[in-house]
């Protein structure tokens, strides 16, 4: 039973190995003539300077908190936390890097048509997708034989965690300052290009074009991957985390028939999700029609083939795992407890599906509000979005019920209790089991995005144009589908970590302390003064957030104003007169990057103030972040969506298509949705499990 | 000591005294030339007529509950109910009547100047004022003297209880019925009007102007009033019911010295604020400058004479009441606890003015984002009204805290858990006993709105609407301030009443039950759902009244569209030719009565269902509903205060002023906070409170 590790080992290194392969296939692509690689060149240079001035910046905190758990928990847990940032990183960096690649290659594929194009983009997306889960097992694999099979060093398990926490730090200066960089350029690019120049997006005299592509690169490849990453991690490690700190198991009991079941589980799932994450990428294949429907069902293959075999191999591990009838009693409660977090993590994504997609009512209604100007465009959208949040909270709520009574089947009556949150913890692994093909998918539409973009300034035939743009519309949907099973997860897996939290507390403690454990009871006014807090951060750091990429794009539109009043010609488009694209880039990546910091330390550092002040505090505080987070995280990601769409179907020819007045008034509904769904909102989930981990890797510090 | 129910009902029939004589002051003022009155009898009748329809269709609501409350609680309860709810609708109905007869009297005031105008419109919101005050605590004081101190029934503080039921119930129909007819007519009549036929507000040619003025008093008046009768009746039963809950007392026990200075004490406070408020009135006095520095110190005087005079009998009631050394401690921790709360709800209304006024920067930098359009605007309210979140929250925390410590400063070591509690509840009443001076303040803005609106139709002398605009400029800080007062104090109170529901329960399952007593140990499962549960509810519910607003202004836009395309020269404004306004009043009465039937309903309904299923999901619930609402409140009153006062400032001569692309933009600011700040944000604080006193109300059926 204990050869699992080595198993999702191998399963990470196949997946890594498919991105290699992956990644040939692009490569060995033309990327068309010279005008577009000049393009491509220009967004792939500065993704790699933001990028790599993103890690330099990031490098500092992550040293400072390595410091940190050095001191406070374990000198090698700073070293599986170094790991866990750098592997995220590298994932990032790998790929932005073949996003950047897969763009130009994707418009001169799209020439040929979509069953070219479709699958090229799909590809480049793929490598991100299997670099994130692949170097995510593949770390977390090697971090637990190493640390708890081979050596059997003390702390094992929270070493174990740290990994956790570094891939978190990453994931929330990426999402956050990626987040800034892509909508400050987009905002930015789009006032002075389309509203004040009157000239048409993605132009090439606009200055900002360029950081507005390199946006879509470090924010949606690199910043979702990191996010992802991060998830995807968390989710592992939060049932291994509930299992060693609940029985308080050093390395040496994880050997011993019971706990290894419960340790070997959720490496087991993702080994099963893994395998069928790469049988689905395998599925996808592209085919003559620009007909959404039959593009969206090419590419959706893979992830439904996924599932399908994710539930099936579940269900045998479940069996093959929990069969030991003196400790366990029913083995297919544990299975449908992960299979309930598959289904509600689908389920969730069909709600953003629905509510941002312009094929059902919210989005063709937010278009009908549109007839009446930009404010009732503006209510439409808040109102869509805050009714997808009580979609959302239902269905998450049916999620965690069902997977609590699937863990409560599989355990004895003494343990009940334990077997519930086990099986919640466990739900999390089931929405992400299949993260290779789920972030292929998500990545592919900045892919797409910035095919059309480079269309656009290459000034190709509008008919790739038109391919790319079918491709393109696809992109939100996916999108929206992917931030689903992210904040999904994130609740289940935040959940799971606050209970280990409970317990590590106790168990850092020790048998002979007065500590009389946590309390969570909110009747209580140190707790319920927390949870007021914590449901009011959310709120603080959407804000900050928010206000960040306003500033950040005013920084942007004035250096744009002063190449157009400066730079002779370029206004008029006057033969070889180019604008100073890296100038833009520049200013945006150092204005995002200084935007970061305040929001992104905050995080960090109140869930640390209060648990030395009150940790009783701290649990009501954690507790009210992870619901009000949820319910913001949902409404600003499925608002701006909506918003998206609402446009883009009006640009499609509804209510007198591009130009009229009601097309203006999704602009600024467009405009107002995007730091909402690419900023703020995905922020939030990596929020509310970042200060969880820290609390819970620094418990030890607070009693 | 048992005196002081008949204290506190002889200062409630001063204050409706004081009440009758501001109504016959107003009264004899002169309502101007024939014209004038024509527009306010038509005012009149629509608002009127609206409350007419609203309150039969809610006396269906009434009967229900009472129904329901006869049968599970107690007959006589059924009694206490309707009383609180008749009281309320009068108190409503007074104050409507007068703020429609103070309008036109305004106007014909400010001919004089403002030293005329000012006092005559505080003079019509004080009626409002005093009639809220006085009518809720004479029908406190009587309730309290009728079932506890006089008949001494079973059940009698159950019943008492029943009263401030009765209160809410009117209070959530009154806020979100009324709060939809305004921004459905003040939308409506913008979009149609200014944006479509171009002409300018209040214009007499606009069928909507009239429903438009209606709204006002049926929104800002009656629906504010029925709210803050609400708070105020709530504020003093919470820690009545907290002492006679958690010591199980019967009407006979309330004669004990202990219990009696429990008891009484929030009567006496609710007293000398009556009579501060009292004093306070008599010092508004009016001035020859319009300066808007001069006026506020006018009309802010009052409140702050009172605040000043309840600090100091505060203390003087705890010294008299607290001084038994053998059951008390220290007699002036209880008086920090009120004071602190005072302070405390001073502070937060100072933030709603900080961040809605346009003298300080937030409010400033909207107006200055308005340059760069429409989506600016809207993201720069989003992100201030959400930053107004963090202070507002930080300082009920504060408040929570010192009023906790105050109140185990005054009681015995044994009780410090229910002393800080209890200190937590007498906080509200510090915040809300001066309501009589603080509504007449809130209650003054409407009406001078609507004298500027007669101003125009009735086409006085620009003068004279210079004069009604200074003053009417005032009255969106004033209503900001009265919003932060209420939702303060909805805060502690919902939190006071949540702790009478945890020991009611008990009282309720009786000694020989096997009820373990209410867990809200959030680390539960079942009561994590209910605070997920309970998060998700204020965005379903500001949702649903968002949408309301949208829909009921379409039906209003329609009609408007109609008559200008079927009334020949109305557009133009052709001699002799007016619009059918009593039909838009009508179409907006029926919208809009209809729209709150599905909100209201759920508010009531919600966690009676959740109760009967699992009461710990219920304890859950409220809690997640109690901060997540509170945030929601001050956001979508703060962000929607500064978009209005941000358009208002442009308008005063900022951003090329009037007809500029920046004011266009504001508008658009404006409109979006309409249904912000006066339908949902306002609802946030009766829903949280109402679910809390339906959940106390119905303990007994739970358990």
């Amino acid at each position: 039973m204990d050869a699992v590790p080595y198993l999702s080992l191998l399963s990470a290194v196949a997946a890594l190995g498919l991105a290699a392969f992956f990644y040939t296939r692009v490569k060995a692509a033309s990327p068309g003539d010279e005008r577009m690689v000049a393009i491509m060149t220009e967004i792939q240079k500065g993704a790699r300077a933001f990028l790599t001035q993103e890690y330099t910046w990031v490098a500092g905190f992550v040293v400072v908190m390595a410091v940190l758990i050095a001191i406070v928990i374990a000198p090698l847990g700073a070293i599986s936390y170094v790991l866990g940032a750098a592997l995220s990183a590298g994932a990032g960096w790998a790929g932005m890097t073949v996003a950047t690649m897969a763009n130009a290659r994707t418009t001169n594929a799209a020439k040929e048509g979509p069953a070219k194009a479709l699958p090229l983009a799909f590809r480049g997306g793929a490598v991100m997708g299997f670099a994130v889960a692949g170097l995510s097992l593949l770390g977390l694999s090697f971090v637990y034989l190493l640390f708890v099979q081979w050596t059997k060093v003390d702390d094992a398990f929270e070493i174990v965690t740290a990994f956790g926490l570094g891939a978190s730090s990453i994931a929330l200066f990426s999402r956050v300052g990626g987040g800034i960089y892509t909508k400050a350029a987009d905002v930015g690019a789009d006032l002075v290009g389309k509203v004040e120049a009157g000239i048409p997006e993605d132009d090439p005299r606009n200055p900002a074009t360029i950081a507005d592509n390199v946006g879509d690169n470090v924010g949606d490849v690199a910043g979702m991957g990191a996010d992802l990453f991060e998830s995807y991690t968390g989710s592992i490690i939060a049932p291994i985390a509930l299992t060693a700190f609940t029985f308080n198991l050093v390395a040496d009991d994880a050997g011993i028939d019971f706990n290894l079941s419960l340790l070997m589980f959720p490496l087991a799932v993702a080994f099963v999700g893994m395998l069928a994450s790469i049988v689905g990428a395998f599925t996808v294949r592209g085919g003559d029609s620009t007909d959404a429907g039959a593009l969206s069902r090419q590419l959706h293959r893979g992830t439904n083939v996924a599932m399908l075999i994710t539930v099936a191999g579940t269900l045998a591990v479940a069996a093959w795992l929990f069969s030991d009838g003196a400790a366990f009693e029913n083995w297919w409660g544990i299975g449908a407890s992960v299979i309930g977090g598959l289904l509600v993590g689908w389920a969730i994504g069909k709600v953003a599906e629905v509510w941002t997609s312009e094929h059902y009512g919210p989005v063709k209604k937010i278009a009908a509000q549109s007839e009446t100007g930009p404010a009732t465009t503006i209510l439409g959208g808040i109102s869509a979005g805050m009714v997808s949040v009580a979609a959302s909270v239902v269905l998450i709520v049916a999620g965690v019920l069902i997977a609590y009574w699937g863990g409560q089947q599989t355990f004895v009556d003494e343990l009940d209790g334990f077997g519930g949150i086990y099986g919640i913890a466990v739900a999390a692994i089931g929405m992400l089991a299949t993260t290779g093909v789920v972030v292929s998918v998500d990545a592919y539409g900045p892919i797409a995005d910035n095919a059309g973009g480079i269309a656009e300034m290459a000034e190709l035939d509008p008919s790739v144009r038109e391919v790319t743009d079918a491709l393109d519309s696809l992109g939100n949907t996916t999108a929206a589908v992917a931030k689903g099973f992210a904040v999904g997860s994130a609740a289940l897996t935040a959940l799971a970590l606050f209970k280990s939290f409970e317990v590590a507390l106790v168990d850092a403690a020790g048998p002979n302390s007065s500590f009389p454990g946590l309390s969570l009871d909110v009747g209580r006014v140190d707790v319920f003064v927390g949870l007021f807090l914590g449901a009011m951060l959310p709120f603080l750091f959407a804000a900050l957030t928010i206000d960040a990429v306003g500033r950040a794009a005013n920084k942007m539109i004035e250096e744009v104003r002063r190449q157009f009043r400066e730079i002779p010609g370029l206004r008029e488009g006057a033969e070889g007169v180019t604008p100073d694209s890296a100038k833009c880039v520049a200013i945006s990546t150092q204005a995002s990057l200084r935007e970061m910091l305040l929001p992104g330390t905050l995080a960090v550092v109140v869930p640390l103030v209060l648990g030395l002040l009150d940790v009783d505090t701290l649990g009501g505080f954690l507790a009210g972040a992870l619901v009000t987070g949820f319910a913001l995280a949902i409404f600003m990601a499925n608002a701006g969506g909506a918003w998206d769409n609402a446009k883009k179907y009006i640009e499609a020819g509804a209510h007198g298509g591009k130009g009229g007045d009601p097309h203006k008034a999704a602009v600024v509904g467009d405009t107002v949705g995007d730091p909402f769904k690419d900023t703020a909102g995905p922020s939030m989930n990596i929020l509310i499990k970042v200060m969880t981990i820290v609390s819970l890797v620094f418990a030890s510090a607070f009693v």
